[in-house]
């Protein structure tokens, strides 16, 4: 299956070339692939803040790469590097504040600064550093697409139709994707006859990118409102709902794209298993509860705006781009330091006491 | 309450005046007030068909003016005009078959023509009809609007957010509406803080119509993406959704626009009381339950094209307009001849022997 999976590799959203990075702007998906050119760390720090790319593991591979190009660029230039570097630092950090594996991937990279030996080319030691994040990300979507499939056939080894929400896919990472890396290999495994994507508003994921995403590999599916998700449920035999996480609490609640929250309600109510498939690196174990996960809010004129017309003045919008599932509502946690059923604070302190499987 | 509630009337939607009815375009709202007027049954079949106004309500006044202008249409050509309405009645009917009141309302008309006495001149005997038709949707609107009132002062006699998904307001029918009169009188008492308005995809109805409608007589909103709604539920202290019903089976079953359901199924996780209004001529004693009610499909483009462009070739989407919130998710159903607490199918046969309150 590993094998199979790394062959069916269609979709990348990031690649390191010749020192550039380049990044596929999501923004002009579906109709147009375009990659961007980023040579240093405010250039990768603007296309994070402006939304070239999405998703918590894309984005900070992205930030290690950055910071890679901040150095070489301090370097060039001569002088107190290290202390030039920090602006760089400063920057990219503080590019998408609430994506936790952003400060993990920075504090990685700090660490490799502070273990240099005399000897070490900084650049060098940088530039394996964040290939090494981005191949472990590809590595941990792999271990995980294998849990998950291992979890969806436990229940029934057949053809089934599946949901999920958002983008947890290839474009959102440096791999095959958390959730649709699971939705993957349960394709390429006989186990899927047809994925239901969400609409996902206010950002339109679905239709946008998971859809172009699961058709570059062939794989059926429907796009539906997500209102209709709950009616699709008790129409379609769905059995599985897979997503991703932004962030996951010491307790399991799951900060995710905004809705997640509502499908997990309605799939506790139809009998059908709730997945999130997510890196340990959005595992924070010092957030207690959802209650301490920062939640983000987008702009109320994307729900007010129609064709560049405001709808009614006067009028306000509640616009919030996350919220936060319960861990009574999740079936299973999938992370590549393996799977958590029922999650619970002291499974997943055990869980994140583990080494890494691969 | 109900000289208040008159004094307050803004925002209507059909107006019959010097025998031609004006229907106000509801394609083109908020952006524009754009009035049609249709002057014969065809006229205002099409305007049926090409969504010019929505709700059952409101489509079935339109149609007692239909089949009143195709009558004088019919009398002025001269020769057996009986004979010829037929296809007046038949044009109508079929303008959109799943309104169940369209056939009730095209039903009473048929039994005034009957019961006209040589001396009767059938014209005026219609419009008389279709007058009290419409004036007896707006009395039924008024009824309901005190009932519900009624309702949410019980629990709990202080301001409080509620929320509405779809449009069950003045421009689905011919007076206050129907989940939005309940709103607007409970607005009118004090006992509304804020409004909770669904986007309602695919049609937007939320920020096109129902902001806009309830915006006109200043009452304090906020436009949700329909997947928000669960954390808005959860964080915003949101006692009562409060929304409209395209159908009712027997047993309590309530067919309404797509996200309603998964709004019932939240509003139960959250604890949060759920009231449908509706008149009881969309109450369907013939259709056993829920899965008797036919559920009209949308396009599929309209989730897969922006701006014009597909998304993606050879994907599909599932476009349902209505799904189906099963009674026992229902705390009330309020109609023009009273209230139906915890909905069954006892309960409904009971209600549909009562004479009208009004």
């Amino acid at each position: 299956m590993r094998d199979r999976l790394l062959a069916a590799e269609k979709v990348k959203a990031i690649d390191w070339r010749d020192g550039v990075l380049y990044l596929l702007d999501q923004r002009a998906l579906p109709f147009e692939e375009t990659w961007l050119a980023c040579t240093d760390a405010e250039g990768v720090a603007e296309a994070i803040r402006s939304k070239v790319l999405h998703g918590a593991p894309a984005i900070s591979i992205c930030a290690a790469y950055g910071l890679l190009l901040g150095l070489r660029q301090r370097l060039a230039a001569g002088g107190d590097w290290r202390a030039a570097l920090e602006a760089d630092f400063a920057v990219l950090s503080s590019a998408l504040p609430t994506t936790a594996n952003l400060s993990w991937v920075l504090d990685r990279m700090r660490e490799r600064l502070e273990r240099l030996k005399e000897r070490d080319d900084p650049s060098q030691a940088l530039e394996a550093q964040a290939l090494g994040i981005h191949d472990s990300d590809r590595e941990a979507n792999l271990t995980m697409a294998l849990l998950g499939v291992e979890l969806i056939r436990k229940y029934q080894g057949s053809e089934q139709a599946v949901m999920t929400h958002g983008n947890a896919g290839a474009l959102a990472g440096g791999g095959f994707g958390t959730a649709l890396g699971v939705i993957r290999a349960a394709w390429l495994d006989g186990m899927v006859e047809r994925v239901y994507v969400d609409e996902t508003r206010p950002s339109l994921q679905g239709p946008r990118l998971t859809a172009w995403e699961l058709a570059q590999d062939g794989i059926p599916l429907t796009v539906n409102a997500d209102s209709a998700a709950a009616h699709l449920m008790k129409t379609k035999g769905i059995t599985w709902v897979v997503v991703g996480a932004e962030r996951v609490a010491a307790n399991g609640d799951v900060a995710s794209s905004i809705g997640t929250y509502s499908l997990a309600v309605n799939a506790m109510h139809h009998g059908v298993r709730f997945m999130v498939v997510a890196s340990s690196s959005v595992i924070d174990l010092e957030l207690a509860s959802g209650d301490d996960i920062p939640l983000e809010e987008g702009e109320g004129a994307e729900l007010l705006e129609f064709a560049g017309h405001r709808v009614v003045s006067g009028v306000e919008a509640c616009n919030p781009l996350f919220d936060v599932t319960p861990a009574d509502l999740i079936d299973v946690i999938v992370t590549e330091k393996g799977v958590v059923e029922r999650p619970d604070a002291a499974k997943l302190a055990q869980l994140m006491c583990r080494k890494r499987l691969h």
